[in-house]
């Protein structure tokens, strides 16, 4: 083994990957969510990495193949997955008869893209996914559910976070009233906010749109507020039939979510960029900021390239890696507990095995104790209890063994009580000294 | 969309993915593992599923090589992972200036093998690992910690494990002492119990021992019961200071073993496939059965392929795919709840709003409540209450909501009682009905 040329240890760039001490911060955050999905009656999907790439690039365009990491081994032509909803879609169409509709299910797993690593942009990234789909139908209820699980899930992790509510037969309906389904509309609406509505109205026209269509399109995009406010303003802006079905759902959702406790902002800037969404869409912003934290919406049929049943649903998805990252440049966490251990155990060497006892004792009782068995002296072990800022410190010895009673020391503001076994749980469960 | 030729949903043969009642069982199991590691100390890492070959494959023979799922992406050779130790070592090597040593640190994820898929073997399984590494020096202490570890897994999960433990310097001593460093040794003596004693000393016999060092590395191998049992036997068996070492290692970790409050069963058959391990080596039995539930044991360098400097390390391993496969399968889970909610609320037609506020407060406070909003009739509605298996229901009436006391209806007795929202969290949290 010495005669090994050694291999330099590398990570491949774009791949996420944090220290210890960030990823119990992360790891909380899943764990927060999920709880969430949970308490709303979502059922757990944990669907493989790798599909077949016939399943996984059905709905692609070429843009897809090329960002995917494909390969074959032996008979399989095979895929990661880029998303969670294909793998979803494949799940759903395989076992339609299998499952309980309106199917709720949550999913939180990483997702692979093989695109070239950039700040800001991962190859390897978590998604948190809830979705609820219907079996030819869904309620509308469905969709304000959706929106208030995305409220909630920021809610758990204590942020501020605005959501934006809006629908995309708005939009369709003013542009099939214009005569235009010339995508790249949607594509200009989505960089308002970037290049300004003047550069905006500019590439509208280069599209070939008139004046009067281009403030139409735009001046759209530029209602914002509550649903009573622009609800007079909306309900006449165009007679398209499928616009007036999206003021109706609109309504009815905005009215669903008040229902649930949530005045939502519609803001009709909203386009989401999937061209799958058909009907509710939403976004979240950390508030106060221009960053966006997730969204979802509601698409018209889940498994069109599986089945022929139809299958409306609407999901929503927080940007986990994204938003940890932000929050993290931003100090977010730097307050935050990063020692997983409560106590640490400062024995002699003849108090070893009571002392091990005695971490036992504690760890059965929730206790979360830890020995320094690699350090020799009494010194180094302080030293290194003091490096590690662990808050308590037991200092075992013979004596305290024999009389059951420990010197619990709080490293903080240098305190010592001796404590019995029980006492010692209850002080540092409690935080008590 | 409608005229896309349907692509039949498949998922990829040896791939494993659970319906949603089984998959709320396995991550439940899943999160009681990582409860324990957390409560022992140890932190959390989530390396990335590839990895550039070169570091995955460094250490392995052709064998593995074989087995995994390789493929390049413009500049790069990746992997995917087929265990989660090579990464560990990855890791550790790039930040052993950073660690805390000894580092505790769990992963819980997916590992990939390319193999052909057959009954009971995987191609995508979890792996729950748990390792504790040194910088230069490990206590044997660390040992002790990894095989209570294990038992405490299985204690969570309620799952009666026996524990067989080894020291793999015993059998390395032997081997040395009738100067055969024949690794085709250690494959026979771990099929002893498949094919036997006899057809094992046939075989040894073949690779060319005498039937004496035939008896003595197979009568090593039949050694099993309590330290304090078999010390007495083993002590002098040989006088091959590595096999001397190997006695010493073997009582000492007993001896923490036994401060921990675990008196743990020696058996010197147990050898562990991997040969890094170096040694102490244990494995895991479902009590009754002979089915392994994973194991572990120290090797004596966990980066050798990636640094100069020593990184002594043990750690342990639960098989938890094949576990709940084999648990299933044994129906250990049929009794078990499978349904997420707790209770579904059933509305009118013009009682919506008020449900779904009351759906609102309910799972603000803890309780997992759902609308049946699809369902049109009262009917059909309670006749899906029913199949769905759950619990508790709650008939929302315009009554009802004027007076703010619902009817709460326990689906498996019968009974029904007319209580406020505190009652019914109340009611439904201490399952009072």
């Amino acid at each position: 083994m010495a005669e090994n040329k050694l291999i330099t240890p590398r990570k491949l760039q774009g791949f996420w990957e944090l220290m210890p001490s960030d990823q119990i911060i992360f790891s909380s955050l899943l764990e927060k969510i999920e709880n969430v999905f949970k308490q709303n009656c979502f059922v757990p999907l944990d669907t493989p990495v790798l599909e077949y790439s016939e399943a996984l690039l059905a709905k692609s365009g070429g843009e897809t193949d090329k960002q995917v990491f494909r390969f074959t081994k032996g008979d399989n032509d095979m895929c990661m997955r880029y998303d969670l909803t294909v793998p979803l879609a494949r799940f759903v169409a395989m076992h339609e008869n299998e499952l309980t509709f309106p199917f709720k299910r949550y999913q939180i797993g990483k997702v692979y893209r093989g695109e070239r690593p950039q700040k800001g942009r991962f190859r390897e990234f978590y998604q948190c996914d809830a979705d609820i789909i219907g079996n030819g139908e869904l309620s509308l209820v469905a969709d304000a559910e959706c929106v208030k699980l995305f409220e909630k899930c920021f809610k758990a992790l204590d942020l501020d976070v605005e959501i934006k509510l809006s629908n995309r037969k708005l939009l369709s309906g003013i542009m099939e009233e214009i005569d235009s389904s010339n995508e790249d509309i949607l594509i200009i609406l989505d960089k308002v906010d970037k290049i300004g509505k003047e550069a905006a109205i500019e590439e509208l026209k280069n599209l070939g749109l008139d004046d009067k269509n281009c403030e139409k399109i735009i001046n759209l995009t530029q209602i914002c507020g509550k649903i009573d406010q622009i609800l007079p303003k909306i309900k006449n802006y165009s007679q398209n039939e499928l616009y007036q079905t999206g003021v109706k759902e609109l309504e009815e959702v905005c009215m669903y979510l008040k229902a649930m406790g949530l005045d939502c902002t519609c803001d009709l800037s909203v386009i989401r960029g999937h061209n799958y969404y058909t009907g509710t869409v939403f976004e979240g912003f950390l508030a106060g900021k221009n960053i966006a934290v997730g969204g979802g919406g509601r698409f018209e049929n889940l498994c069109s390239y599986f089945s022929n049943k139809k299958m409306p649903g609407v999901g929503m998805s927080v940007g986990i890696t994204r938003l940890f990252d932000v929050l993290k440049a931003d100090g977010y966490f730097d307050s935050q507990k990063q020692s997983e251990t409560d106590v640490l155990l400062v024995n002699f060497d003849e108090t070893l095995m009571g002392s091990l006892s005695l971490m036992n004792a504690l760890r059965e009782k929730g206790v979360k104790a830890d020995i320094l068995s690699e350090y020799k002296s009494f010194k180094s072990k302080m030293k290194e209890a003091n490096r590690r800022g662990v808050k308590y410190v037991i200092i075992v010895g013979q004596d305290e063994l024999d009389s059951g009673k420990f010197a619990l020391k709080n490293m903080t503001n240098g305190q010592q009580q001796n404590l019995s076994v029980e006492e010692i749980v209850d002080c540092i469960k409690n935080d008590r000294m």
